[in-house]
């Protein structure tokens, strides 16, 4: 068992590790995770470590498994010295992906590779402790496998808000029941290793960025389904602000959003106007059978004029939102995902108008905005690289290794 | 003199340092910026690096000046071990902050200490040869008391938008003839040292940043004068985006904006409708005598009701934006400064009226909207602290070690 002290003290807190000769080992490491095999004196030569301070530091990350013998360098004469890589097998990571309606899980290795993967229905109305039962029994279903692998940490992506350094939801609107509820420590307790959560469209841009833009150093990514959020990633990491609410776009007043109430007490709100829930309730007031944002999206592909002008205006009033976010933050992708972005087109359509109409030439002259390429998956794969990225930081990987002594 | 390379090859650029046994003295570095004083033994038990290497880069750095002998330690028996200690007077900087109609300029010592300072009127409207003649002669002028110290960089704000990484105006409205030129290079050219320039907002929000706020890791600047705009610190560092436009309030659509003509071609902008500019027209037009943000900020000093109520629903028009910003940075710390900040409460109340009203709860609950407390003074001291930051980094360290044996 791994970080058993940091489960103890609330999960997602960076335990310093204990001072010794291994303490050290985490930044060594980070030379090793590009994956390219090296020699104790090639190590040495590249850190200005005393070849000594090498060796104690290549035995404590070999012991914990993080790093592997990979086999001899040609000989210079005398015995081949032997080198090391990084073995991205050492450990697996669980991340899991909550929605309104459903859960996804995902087993990945240290690269972020998914190993194996699961999602069913699930109501998170239900509340946290009937929702994490059934989390932590798919979870220990879909980990049998790799039992053998010591499980290095849990990333959980909820439906709201969530303050990420206690790991806890904070007035979700759409999570009855899991206001202030210690997730990070419940799983955490569960499976006795380390849980990081944080709000589904952080989780969604950290996955998105790790699969197809990593070497994009600012994107946005932009949730539409039943609500709207937004994920920022700002010189190459996510930006979640001082109680990490950054990016709630929902409640941004759209300019000409007049008096439409919304849910958080206030009016215009763009939730209250473009997101899903929203143009499912315009169109039954016009008659149509239609209550989730899969609802609109199969009328807009069905061939309804209604939902196809709604869909371009929604897109609209969130172009409106987003060319301020793109005259405040100057990112070079945005990434239009979320249950009413699988419409194609038709949203995107009225996004690109506005922004490419509002903001200023030298922000959008290199910007792209662009359909998720994640698409359902997004969330589960940033839940992990979430923890993945904590996991191999050298603050935990020195933990890791103190603790494999 | 020093970063000779650079300045060849464009000003900003970091140029990697000649490997040898002195790379990653800039590491070292980075542990005595602290101002504690350490021995030899004491640096290599808290690095782990080699004896020999330690004592190699302390050598390094003690020929480049930027750490100093500081006494002997007490011994434990045999000669007592030297102590080293970074010293923050080994080079000056220049800061200068161009604003529409001044100049400011500051040497600074690696500290950000203000050593000297002057300013006076100049017309950025001139154009940049003479506007950049003058400053050089100012500039020249300040530093010559200081001749005896190497001059470690150039740091320059400019009222209008930049890329950062070239050191050029990109378009800037109130600069004539500025398009393109390269400021960062002719400085550079100039004082034979490298020369970093940034927009006047992000210069006044890290100077606000570092004398006032260096705990607070979320912080906003928005400067309300005859133009308006913002620079966003988040997770401790200015947030640029991709072509260095973040932070660009005054072209944000204003929520019932209306189609109030902005210089930029769009309608409703926030600059068209609450800047200094924008309030002394809206004066002018009713009778009084009015041209700048100080005309304004006067006219409500004296007692002009007229003049505080546009001055307030300026507040309320900057807080409608500012609502917007506080969804999506959740910032701490708001702080306004500009001109037309110094009516005091007026426009405060304006803005904080409105955000509380408009963001969502988990934003605002521990957010703090307060004036500028660096004043004026805040953009020279931003100005010169971008240049020690980046001085001061490991990669510089090297570079300057490099030059310097």
């Amino acid at each position: 068992m791994c970080f058993t002290d940091e489960v103890v003290e609330a999960s997602g807190v960076v335990t310093p590790a204990p001072t010794g000769t291994t303490t050290g080992a985490g930044e060594l490491f980070q030379l090793l995770r590009d994956g390219r095999a090296r020699t104790r004196a090639e190590l040495a030569a590249s850190t200005g470590l005393a070849r000594s301070t090498v060796t104690a530091r290549v035995d404590a990350l070999l012991a914990s498994g993080l790093v592997g013998n990979a086999g001899e360098a040609t000989s210079t004469g005398g015995r081949p010295p032997t080198r090391f890589r990084f073995d991205s097998a050492a450990r697996v990571v669980l991340g899991a992906d909550l929605g309104a309606t459903h859960a996804r899980l995902a087993v990945t290795d240290l690269a972020g590779a998914v190993l194996a993967e699961a999602s069913e229905d699930l109501d998170i109305g239900l509340g946290p402790e009937p929702v994490l039962d059934r989390v932590v029994t798919l979870a220990r279903e879909l980990l049998t496998p790799w039992r053998s692998r010591l499980l290095a940490g849990i990333g959980v992506g909820l439906p709201g808000p969530v303050e990420h350094s206690s790991g806890r939801p904070i007035n979700p609107p759409i999570m009855p029941g899991w206001d202030g509820f210690d997730v990070a420590g419940a799983l955490s307790r569960e499976f006795g290793t380390p849980t990081l959560v944080d709000n589904d469209v952080n989780v969604m841009a950290l996955g998105e960025h790790f699969s197809h833009w990593r070497d994009t150093e600012h994107l946005m990514l932009v949730k539409v389904a039943t609500g709207i959020g937004s994920g920022i990633i700002s010189d190459g990491a996510i930006r979640r602000g001082a109680q990490g609410a950054a990016g709630d776009l929902g409640h941004v007043a759209v300019p000409g959003g007049g008096d439409v109430p919304c849910r958080c007490g206030n009016t215009g709100c763009l939730e209250a106007i473009a997101s899903g829930a929203a143009l499912a309730a315009a169109l039954r007031s016009r008659g149509y059978d239609c209550v989730s944002s899969r609802d609109v999206v199969a009328l807009a592909r069905g061939g309804s004029v209604e939902a196809v002008q709604l869909l371009r205006g929604a897109g609209r009033d969130i172009g409106e939102v987003l060319s301020t976010a793109v005259s405040l933050l100057n990112p070079s992708v945005i990434v239009i995902g979320g249950a009413l972005a699988a419409a194609g087109e038709h949203l995107l359509a009225g996004v690109r108008e506005v922004v490419y109409r509002r903001s200023l030439p030298l922000a959008t002259q290199h910007l792209r905005i662009v359909p998720s390429r994640s698409g359902e998956r997004a969330g589960v794969i940033g839940a992990a690289v979430m923890v993945v990225e904590r996991v191999l930081s050298p603050a935990e990987v020195d933990a890791l290794v103190a603790a494999a002594r």
